[in-house]
């Protein structure tokens, strides 16, 4: 496939130009710091004496702590909050995976800027920036406010006849995402979240942990925006015949999402990574944004610590990414939309946490008797 | 026992006097309509309009539909939201079935109306007002800004010796909750969430839905704020003590509310149906909540379609008292606070469901095409 002169890196020597890309993830993996204990043990302290029994408010506390924590900051407050939605186009849509035309992907693009959907109205109704980032769609965008443009190709190759990436495609894709976090740092962020558009794409992310988990495809294949029984037999013959066509090792997550990810997957991985290494904190979005932050937590455990679940989608694979991650989603609403949703009502639930944190009262503050020690 | 002169109605012949208030709990109980299906359908049509596969967004439809429908407006909106934490002491506590002692209820009172309490950051951090009321705390309060008082009585009687209340101070703090409605509703109400305050107050919910639904009592009684086995096997012992000695009727859930209940948790009914005949939504919080909620659906079938789900409970009766009702709770938080912080978060979904609702772009709109007919 031929490379377009995408705006992250100038094509070079491909062999060179992947292993100088691969050293710089490598750095930014190397950047991400386990949570500090003193400053889980001091959150945890200050929870323990506000006015609740302990523990009651579940994992509004856990989340309190996490966020304490990643901040390395005892009063931290949630001020700017991001909504990153990466948008890419799917080679394998010509096997008629998805209900809805290639062309929607743009589409959806431009009615998200306008802020007229879903994830526009959520973006708006918690108080978060939102930037579509053009990861790999299928057309060309003029420079826009709200859209930042990373394209590495339009589109990726049809996975059931091989690679829907080559290394350096993902490389370049992840890199990529990296440095989207490093331009809405810029303008101050304390929180992001991180969603998809991009038709087909729930077949490459249920491909990716049936792939890493080594998962009946059945097991982790939903209906996406509305398959009949026909068409889900067909997207899971689809996905069964790329991973026998691509043999992706298991034990190798940049091999995997090279093979059957997507370019808006893969910079979620990148953003993942980019914001763990930045500390900020990332909440997780559905079906697509888990694999691709899934690949980033296979990349280094330590990513685990930076990443809030919200809900459980609808799509089956969803599950068995966040289990495999080892996340509990605390929002259940049937939903299986992505660009962001689920990651935006998430968003206010870690803002609970933290108001909480910050604004309760302690026993002592507030003249209330604690329960006698035991 | 003897009944003081209440701030809700006069003294006078107590079997003539509960008949009156039952005359008053009927015709409210009258008003309440089911949900008008043309409301249904052209807020279904909206939805299916709105760039997005049909569906997609699950329960946030659904709530949104539901709330089209109770306000009788295609257009509706949630401006003014109020939070009520209905407060009340149990003559059960004698019985060590709590870890925190009495005196906690009416400190955490003050503590709310101060806002240092979770209910007070959370009803903030949503933009909600928020009102306690006095159902039946074992202590006088002096009117402050925030609080209502209705108090019945100092406390219920101990129910593992007799009912917690006479069939009229139960009908009296139903009627009461009736009133709060209409107290909020003055000065503009569109959304209620309802929680409670009241040490020891998880044995008398957990009482209710034990003679409800016929269930062990172990299998619907937790540890409450945070009683260990030998304090959980206490508390166990005093439930089936009380349904034996109390023998309420599983078909009659004013003798069952009356004999095991309290003050707030009648409360809650009572603004539960004052606020389906107001055609006001509702929000449930967590087990007491929802056991007040309970009792009012168990008056009226149609009660259901006026209230939202929100968390489940650690309480493991909560998850009984919901499917008994046929909720979905949509938020899985670990927490068992109460206060309403969790009704407070699940506001928070039903303004996001209404935000859908209303400020999504249609496909016309936005000019992207939808699926193709099948």
């Amino acid at each position: 496939m031929a490379l377009g002169a995408g705006p992250v890196l100038e094509a070079g020597n491909m062999k060179g130009h992947a292993m100088e890309l691969n050293e710089r993830l490598e750095t930014y993996l190397a950047r991400i710091e386990p949570l500090k204990t003193e400053f889980l043990n001091a959150a945890q302290q200050r929870l323990d004496n506000l006015t609740k029994p302990r523990g009651s408010l579940g994992r509004l506390e856990e989340f309190a702590k996490r966020y304490v924590a990643i901040k390395g900051n005892l009063h931290p407050r949630i001020d700017h909050k991001t909504i990153l939605t990466l948008a890419g186009d799917h080679g394998v849509t010509e096997d008629n995976v998805s209900l809805y035309p290639r062309e929607v992907t743009p589409q959806m693009v431009y009615n998200f800027i306008r802020q007229g959907a879903a994830i526009g109205v959520l973006a708006r109704f918690i108080g978060a920036r939102l930037y579509v980032v053009d990861m790999g769609v299928d057309h060309d965008f003029e420079p826009m406010e709200g859209l930042i443009i990373k394209k590495i190709a339009r589109g990726t190759q049809n996975m059931i006849k091989g690679p829907a990436m080559t290394t350096e495609q993902a490389l370049r894709a992840i890199v990529a995402g990296i440095e989207v976090v490093e331009i809405v740092k810029n303008e101050e962020v304390d929180i992001i979240g991180v969603g998809d558009m991009g038709i087909g794409n729930t077949t490459p992310s249920s491909a990716i942990i049936a792939a890493l988990s080594q998962t009946a495809v059945k097991e982790v294949t939903g209906r996406g925006t509305g398959l009949d029984d026909k068409g889900l037999a067909q997207k899971i013959k689809v996905i069964e015949t790329s991973l026998q066509v691509n043999r992706p090792d298991p034990k190798n997550p940049l091999d995997v999402l090279a093979k059957l990810g997507g370019f808006e997957i893969a910079g979620i991985t990148g953003v993942t990574i980019g914001a763990a290494a930045h500390r900020i904190p990332v909440v997780a979005d559905g079906l697509i944004s888990t694999a691709g932050i899934l690949i980033a937590t296979e990349m280094s455990s330590k990513i685990k610590e930076y990443v809030f679940p919200s809900h459980n989608s609808v799509e089956i694979g969803h599950r068995v990414m966040l289990d495999r991650i080892g996340f509990a989603p605390v929002l259940d609403l049937s939903m299986r939309l992505g660009e962001g949703t689920g990651a935006a009502l998430g968003i206010q639930i870690v803002e609970a946490a933290v108001r909480i944190y910050n604004e309760m009262a302690t026993f002592e503050e507030a003249g209330v008797s604690d329960r006698e020690e035991e």
